[in-house]
């Protein structure tokens, strides 16, 4: 677990879209930023006070989170030299950049001087066990979609932000980097080990309060070639209750593999729940997500309205309309 | 690749199950055996020429097969000091050993010095590609199994078998580390980081003549909660036009999942024919591979019958009967 509360690392981002993870930490977790740290020419701002590394660490700053994507694999001498000041100032820094932290020996030497740590949440932190498939206390949800990048992070995360609202007991399961930082816990599945997916699941959402619910971040797709193995883990090691079905209605290929088509969501419904079956014969499909970022209020109503017809199931965009109705479908 | 022929290092195995390895081996690439290296009190037998490490040389041997288990974790004084004669003497080693052979110091250092290799097969060699999905030429068929440890890797061997004496062209693919230790090469899937499994599967099955044959073998089971990950990256992977079912009769629960029983061998059917022609359109299921190890003829027979007669499909005991009507039936 990252310590709280977070400086937003921005550096010199060329645009708002690099530095999505940032983005993604002040949407979902405002109450962990101080501030944010921006160097010459940085073209995002999150709308949080700018402050100095010694400012935040006086505000209370205990982990600088870097929320911007570097270019071309490669981390500048003025970044490294803001990491060399957080850590000498008595900050963590946590990182989902391909290029590691622990990879540069001068922030490894700096940290340990400093007994600050370096965390490069691509890098699993945990030796998982084998998954035992027995059953847990509580409940849980996976958001599984029709292909990768569709929405499954941000269903889990607004659906958790709804019934925490709503006083229920509910936590976001963070399965990427980018949910890692957000909610600075988590396993970085795709990175772990293959007999050991599924025990990392079942080790991320372990036995809990009859009434919580884990909001499991699905990833990939059980349609995606090249990734659906590690969503079959999801699938079977979060033994889930209940599914939310994701999809992105303008998606013309499945991402990367422009040979596959994208299933129906009722192929995906069939599949899904039969694999899940396997392992939890309880689970129902409860719902469906649907990014409408692509089209206009109208047009995004009568689609969803069209699902829901077709499906008999509740069909929201929950960036759009909120997740209200996806929460209601948990029984 | 492992170089060829194979001293087979029985040790001093307290049985002849511990020596599996060297039997698998010995079963399916006698002509890459030279000898067998026992110790005092060695239980295993090959039935291979005794030879000490000199005269393996001198017979040809370029690498010492760890062929036993080793008890306990532990790698004794003496088999090490094999070990060290082996590399000093001009052979590789090749070891499945969960105790790998690169973290002994002093057997790294004595490879180095006679520029010998230790293979630890459990270890992936090679830095795996992400799946494209991509339509390979050539044809491949993947061993699919009601649970682990079914006779996945003896059926696929035992149809190469048939196939290479017929003259027809085809290659056993190695997923795990008996398979790789027997047949010289392949991967070892569970080792594999989640993300590049399926690009592994793709990488171990390349392009190939349009009348080749790619024999895969199986891991793991969909039904297995601990490890249908990487089931499911070999049917993806693999894209395979054939499936062969695997099936245990006497199996009482999946295995190490006491809670869970085995699917019927529809529902296998159903589940990974369903899912692999998400990749393979033309996918088939050929036939069916029963072990009945622990029936008498007259059961076996009957046995192979009923589910013959059930499931429309050729069913045999490849062990007891051939792989001959499984190999017929690749049309």
């Amino acid at each position: 677990m990252l310590n709280t509360p977070y400086l937003l690392f921005l550096g010199d981002a060329p645009d708002a879209l690099s530095a999505k993870v940032a983005q993604g930490v002040k949407d979902w977790r405002p109450e962990n930023c101080v501030g944010q740290f921006r160097q010459e020419g940085c073209q995002a701002d999150m709308g949080l006070p700018d402050m100095t590394i010694q400012e935040a660490v006086d505000a209370g700053a205990k982990t600088l989170i870097v929320g911007v994507a570097n270019r071309g694999g490669h981390i500048s001498d003025s970044w490294n030299s803001v990491f060399e000041e957080a850590l000498a100032a008595g900050m963590d820094i946590a990182s989902g950049l391909h290029n590691l932290l622990t990879d540069n020996a001068k922030l490894v030497e700096l940290a340990e001087q400093h007994n600050q740590s370096l965390f490069d949440v691509r890098i699993p932190q945990v030796e998982f066990p084998i998954a035992t498939g027995k059953k847990r206390s509580g409940k849980r949800c996976l958001a599984v979609g029709t292909d990768c990048s569709v929405g499954k992070m941000y269903t889990a995360m607004a659906m958790e932000k709804t019934m925490l609202e709503r006083g229920m007991n509910a936590t976001f399961r963070a399965t990427g980097q980018t949910g890692i930082l957000i909610t600075g816990g988590g396993i970085p599945l795709d990175a772990v080990i293959a007999d050991f997916m599924a025990g990392a699941v079942e080790w991320l959402t372990p036995d809990n309060d009859a009434d919580h619910w884990d909001l499991i971040e699905g990833q990939g797709s059980l349609f995606h070639a090249s990734y659906s193995g590690v969503t079959m883990a999801l699938v079977h090691g979060g033994a889930p209750d209940a599914l939310v079905l994701c999809h992105e209605p303008t998606r013309e290929h499945m991402r990367g593999l422009p040979d596959y088509q994208l299933p129906s969501l009722e192929l995906l419904r069939d599949t899904a729940l039969t694999l899940a079956r396997f392992v939890n014969p309880d689970c129902q499909v409860v719902g469906i997500s649907v990014n409408t970022a692509a089209l206009n209020e109208d047009e995004a109503v009568a689609l969803l309205k069209e699902i829901e017809d077709r499906m008999q199931l509740p069909c929201v965009d929950p960036f759009r309309h909120g997740a209200d109705r996806l929460v209601d479908a948990l029984s």
